[in-house]
């Protein structure tokens, strides 16, 4: 393709993405198409002859875009939104088209000093303490590529100043600290570094929040058991309910236990740190003063294309003294000097993309106060839809809506039309109902929901977040969900006449 | 930004990249930009209020390219080149307009199933054996996001699999095994899992090529020890120079020695595989005999922009025995059913790229002759360049060139006017020349070459790949590094007449 045909093709691009958007809302939110079914409509092999890029691209129309879930859709409320805007796009086309890797300031100066500047304007956006930024000269971020990556980075980082504190210590007394709500890359960290996980006990009275006393009891009894908790992967909107760990006991805790280290995953709803109004109900104080790192993913809920996951450390040798290795041919004599940051001594990998530039668009074009109107939009639309569910008869909400997030289930009040019936249903029986409410929904095409558990009982998210979505998306959702709820209870009774429940 | 806006914003960003390619060869390769330049340039703070986006566009336009390595100059020869093509920025930009995270087939089917077929298109493209294809349902590929992260997962699953065949082995047992020429990502990985690495020794006599006998020896050393090598990192093209473990050798050994894991780091020379005059040189049967994953990096020397990094393995079990993490809301009725592939099982992060529309514009734009052709070229333009270096009265290669590498220094012959003596030079006063050398090569803002040392002997790296490099620049830089060698051997005379030398 030469630079004539790329002018045409890209042309092209644009203008398909466009209609893309045009008729986003009229399109199903999730994809019909049965497992298999690309390579039934692919060759088994690359072909030997190039092909023309239009049929290429024409193909991308016709195969790919029928096999994705729209996860734009003002529909979606599945999982945790992704961030996805034209200025996130934009970015990502001007990174790839100079592409390079990053690693250390030398291979590409713009690189390394745009992501350490952006990390500063997040950190400020967000009110993190002075401590994080890239100007203080000892505490620092970057740019990971996911939550599970900088929870990661953090065990690692963590293990390795245990040890260096404790150098007898056998691994094999070291423990995570977790709780039952934490994300699946508390575990995922413990596997692949073949450490112990150890998750702590929260409850539903708490909201499920790690409290101070449940910490400090387990620090106790671990101690007196020889054992070595080394690092608490503390979370700020668990995925399940957005349940918050109260960072403040936390942190009074760890006075008493200066070893541990507090990683905040803050994956989701750290950036709603932009909106003063949110930053105590979700301990930014306690973060300043308490976390060893912090960790929020401007690619989810902060209107930024994945991958950016940021993720702030109070003192970057913590990251260097475990991960740095320079061999000769990656040597530089800015990074001698020490003059410079070289990044890839601050994650896993060794190259990197330009991922700071779509901070950089996103942050400029919304400004910060555009940014906030949008997650202060976005919880706005949430509230409605958990004020919604509190006024109906069949459903229920199971937690109190965390920012842009409610958790429900169909909980047919005694007195409703369509139980039939005055008496409250067993937790079995509830779970049972909800199983076959939640595989109603999900067999729908025109909206999508994710299930969970919370505490044995099968629940669903209703999470917002897509940027195209509006007062009557939410409205929408509710009037099916309850229609759902309605044919829900039918198909339960109806089955439960033929005897199956 | 609206529609019709990100329809203006993305003719100009398609605009701006041409004008790019249409004068990168007339820009220095190397930024001038001292360390701060951008910090000092930008504000502290996000701006408050959004700002007009031809505003930033322009300022990208102002900031960023100058402070960019050029990587794509068709004078850059460190490093090693990295893929950068019109057909990988179209499908960077179409992911990005969609951006779904991948990490479960539910959560967008085509990601999943195009990622499959890719690497099964990648694998027959290299030769490899049908047992490393998806459709073999036992082994399988993935893209990852470096060789770094390719390698780190191979430890972890291997690191699996041993424990559980010998479960009372304790972890500080393990030994991940190496050469003196691996990657800095097998240090890395013992690093991040907190597991003893031992670099096998090589020697300049077989290439710096890690030979059987040394890798027998070393495991019957460390067995009498009672250590426990559960992985051998192996390298088909090393970052020093290019060499070549013998894994055929190393193969035979490890039917003795069936605990050991051998990993094929062939991040960037695995490409070459594409051509069949490459494959026994590079050991493809023993690779598709003894390995139990290969790792080639497509966004190397392989047209696909970063990250592709293709990992295949033996057994997909290794992984997701290792890896898998599956909590209520991930679960989903096709991920139950095990009629899908769950990619995130496959890596240590949860959300992923849509990587592999990259692999599939690329491969069928060249077409596998194209991608062929692109291969044997940028060889040939290296065999040029080594056969210019062993004609010169001032420079050598230090080993034979390995495909588009090739390793050099200044090594003035005796009979060389500019070194006026008749004496050879001690290896001490050869590394002090070279790095008067490489000083006044790296000073130079037209050319880009990277440093290595083998066996003590400071070298420089010449690495041929980058698309628009033709003859006319191998011829350019040759007659450039030599009049730089005799400038350099100028310098180091009247050094040495002023008692410096």
């Amino acid at each position: 393709m030469d630079i004539e045909q790329f002018r045409k093709a890209g042309y092209q691009a644009i203008d398909r993405i466009c209609d893309y958007y045009y008729t986003l809302q009229d399109k199903p939110v999730v994809s019909s198409v049965k497992p298999g079914y690309l390579r039934d409509s692919l060759p088994v092999d690359a072909p030997e002859a190039g092909e023309d890029f239009q049929e290429i691209a024409d193909d991308y129309q016709k195969f790919i875009i029928p096999g994705l879930t729209h996860w734009q859709h003002p529909s979606f409320f599945a999982f945790f939104p992704t961030g996805c805007t034209f200025e996130g796009m934009l970015a990502d086309l001007y990174a790839s088209s100079t592409m390079n890797p990053g690693f250390n300031w030398a291979c590409s100066p713009a690189c390394t000093e745009l992501e350490a500047v952006m990390m500063d304007w997040a950190a400020k956006l967000l009110g993190l303490s002075p401590e994080f930024l890239n100007t203080s000269g000892i505490g620092g971020g970057s740019i990971q590529s996911t939550a599970s990556d900088s929870a990661l980075i953090a065990v690692v980082a963590a293990r390795s100043l245990y040890q260096r504190r404790h150098p007898s210590v056998p691994q094999s007394s070291l423990v995570i600290y977790t709780t039952t709500q934490t994300h699946s890359l508390g575990l995922k960290a413990g596997l692949i570094l073949g450490l112990s996980v150890r998750a702590l006990e929260v409850t539903w009275e708490d909201k499920f929040s790690l409290r101070g006393e449940t910490l400090r009891k387990a620090l106790e009894g671990d101690e007196k058991e020889g054992k070595k908790p080394f690092i608490l992967l503390a979370t700020v909107g668990t995925t399940s309910s957005g349940a918050i760990d109260n960072i403040s006991e936390i942190g009074a805790v760890t006075k008493d236990y200066s070893d541990l280290w507090v990683h905040v995953d803050a994956a989701w709803a750290g950036v709603a740190l932009s909106c003063p109004e949110h930053r105590e109900p979700l301990h930014l104080n306690a973060i300043n003063e308490y976390a060893h790192s912090f960790c929020t993913n401007f690619h989810k809920w902060g209107l930024t294309n994945f991958d950016t996951s940021t993720l702030w450390v109070r003192d970057r040798k913590y990251l260097t003294d475990a991960l740095d290795v320079t061999p000769p041919f990656l040597r530089s004599a800015e990074g001698d000097a020490g003059t410079v940051i070289d990044y890839r001594n601050w994650h896993l990998s060794l190259g990197r993309r330009f991922r700071s530039l779509k901070l950089w668009f996103v942050l400029r074009s919304f400004g910060a106060g555009g940014f906030r109107d949008y997650i202060r939009r976005t919880i706005n639309l949430n509230n409605l839809f958990a004020s919604l569910v509190s006024a109906s008869s069949v459903l229920s909400l199971m937690t109190a809506p965390s920012l842009a997030l409610s958790v429900f289930r169909l909980d047919p009040k005694p007195e409703s039309a369509s139980l039939n019936s005055s008496k409250a249903l067993s937790p079995e029986t509830l779970n049972d109902l909800n199983r076959i409410y939640y595989a109603r929904i999900s067999a729908r095409k025109d909206i999508l929901l994710t299930q969970t558990v919370l505490n044995g009982a099968v629940c669903i998210r209703f999470a917002v977040g897509a940027a195209r979505t509006e007062e009557v998306h939410i409205r929408g959702a509710y009037q099916l969900l309850g229609e759902e709820g309605r044919l829900a209870l039918e198909e339960w009774r109806k089955a439960g006449q033929n005897g199956n429940v």
